[in-house]
């Protein structure tokens, strides 16, 4: 029985390398997966052209764009005919599976929430994120959607983490875990410790929580957090990688005898590299909502792109908003039952 | 004119490797150093024969000591003879100029506060600790003794870390930040937006806010956030430095021919896992306290423990106390005027 083709919407003048390195993620995923249908969402004159000369893709029409540096919320109020609040009413109207763009972050959370719209019972949206590990990469959510938050929230996020791993990710059974200063239950912030007997009473495979150290060893498929956290600990790990990848560069290419050796190890040292590469971890799905919004890196390349949509289509196929809906419809507090009088 | 001498008290039972680490840490600390004097703190069948032997050490008798797994604040209030309860009271009462122990780190918060005391005015003292950076070492603050902070308590905290690193690491004018998600005053947790603006009113050489990815290009001299996210930046710092260092080892002795590049490139590489290693970076000091009392990391070797005495004779030196008090003083909201009635 021949399935329908997934589609996914993507914006194609999103990110500080759009349109030319989304256009050829685009090529590359077509050609990876002769299932994908791609709906480019961007100018006439970007859009048209390419989806004219190649089939599975559609062009849609969308003159207006958000700048990087626009407020995202305000942008998205005011342009109604922009790639990005074009592409999320393409996944609100069933028109598109998922929609991915590499721009404006704010104005993706806003157009999600606003345009999208949140599944009901989600209190707050959440972007998760893979992380590398020396294992497989983890999702760690919140990491920048919700700077404040609550017991409740982080309790959502757990199941909507684990849906998306289950989904996005291929594993049955997520190990689910809280961020925090110490083991014990009694440990951290007064947010951490009702998380944490939120978690223990509801959320199926908790392990209970995991220190900052346990993060980059894979000690957990899903880690929930704060937002503020969440974003301290992606950026810190971004930043202290390419750090210290910089700082080993830096002593291989100290001399002509280091460099030779440099050259002896440097296929041996790639695959740590690509490991690590944001690039290949795809985009970063924005939880809770109507339908799938995956949000690029402002700087993804064409490997960032490509990448993004395979794990897009993935999630898709493996219905990654049903599971959301059905974990969060199971974990709805029942209905109170109205007084009789 | 011979000044007297630094005085600091040693927990010899404190530490997983204690006591053999910490005297032969003692040992190289006084030979690198001629005006130091250590108080050696512990049972007397450790101390005692140690200090008879060796000029400039003094046995102090105390046979309690906190085990590491114990709760901190019971622990000192039950054991008054223990090493740490009675290392703090040396600080007290003067006979001392700091305190060092890798015991028990809940115990040495409850007896710094409980024992040593507080300096006037100071809300919640907080544990700054030396991070590596790609440039000089930064300080960040809080890195776990306040897990819930206020506004109030971050502008604290960047007057007590900007004091201390004038004092301990020599920087005459250093440039304080905020740790937060967003570089604009506008962005990040409640906590942090209101932060930023007592920090912007009244921190001398306050820079702004720096992300998670600026920590370890070091951006800021000292870095100010709660005792919960500074303690999963630091704990992520540790584990994540020693997993990719982990993998380039695995890399270069992958195969006889990677291992003889490695062998030729180990030189360079060992500055750099030398700049990394938290035995290098000494001990983090609990700071807002009438006397200056170190926190070793419970894995402290011989080198950790030297290194701590060094940097903490130093602090002494440059009154790293009396800097903080006076740092303190001078922001202090004026007493209110009592109303005339």
């Amino acid at each position: 029985v021949p399935q329908r083709p997934t589609r996914i919407a993507v914006d194609a003048v999103g990110g500080d390398f759009a349109p030319d390195a989304v256009l050829e993620g685009v090529t590359a995923a077509l050609a990876a997966d002769e299932e994908l249908t791609v709906l480019l969402v961007g100018p006439g004159s970007v859009v048209a052209g390419f989806a004219d000369a190649r089939p599975r893709v559609e062009a849609v029409v969308a003159e207006d764009s958000i700048g990087m540096d626009e407020h995202g919320a305000a942008a998205v109020r005011a342009k109604k005919g922009s790639s990005i609040v074009v592409g999320c009413g393409l996944v609100r109207d069933g028109h598109a599976d998922a929609f991915f763009s590499a721009g404006n972050t704010g104005a993706m959370m806003a157009a999600g929430t606003l345009v999208t719209g949140r599944l009901p019972g989600v209190m707050r949206p959440a972007i998760g994120t893979a992380l590398p590990t020396t294992g497989d990469p983890c999702v760690m959510l919140d990491v920048g959607a919700n700077a404040d938050c609550r017991p409740e929230h982080l309790a959502q996020f757990a199941h909507m983490g684990r849906a998306y791993a289950q989904a996005a990710l291929g594993i049955a059974e997520p190990r689910v875990a809280l961020l925090n200063i110490g083991e014990e239950p009694t440990k951290g912030s007064q947010l951490a410790q009702e998380a944490y007997a939120l978690m223990a009473a509801g959320v199926p495979g908790f392990t209970g929580n995991v220190e900052g150290r346990d993060v980059p060893a894979g000690a957990a498929d899903v880690i929930v957090t704060d937002g503020f956290t969440g974003n301290v600990v992606l950026k810190l790990m971004e930043g202290l990688s390419k750090s210290l990848l910089g700082q080993v560069r830096d002593a291989m290419t100290a001399t002509a005898v280091t460099k030779i050796a440099a050259a002896v190890l440097r296929p041996a040292l790639a695959g740590l590299k690509d490991r690590l590469d944001p690039d290949e971890l795809g985009a970063a799905p924005l939880l809770g909502l109507k339908g799938l919004v995956l949000i690029g890196h402002g700087s993804s390349g064409p490997r960032a792109v490509a990448s993004a949509l395979r794990i897009g289509a993935q999630a898709v196929r493996q219905d990654v908003t049903g599971r959301v809906a059905t974990a969060l419809a199971a974990t709805a507090p029942p209905r109170p039952v109205p007084a009789e009088d």
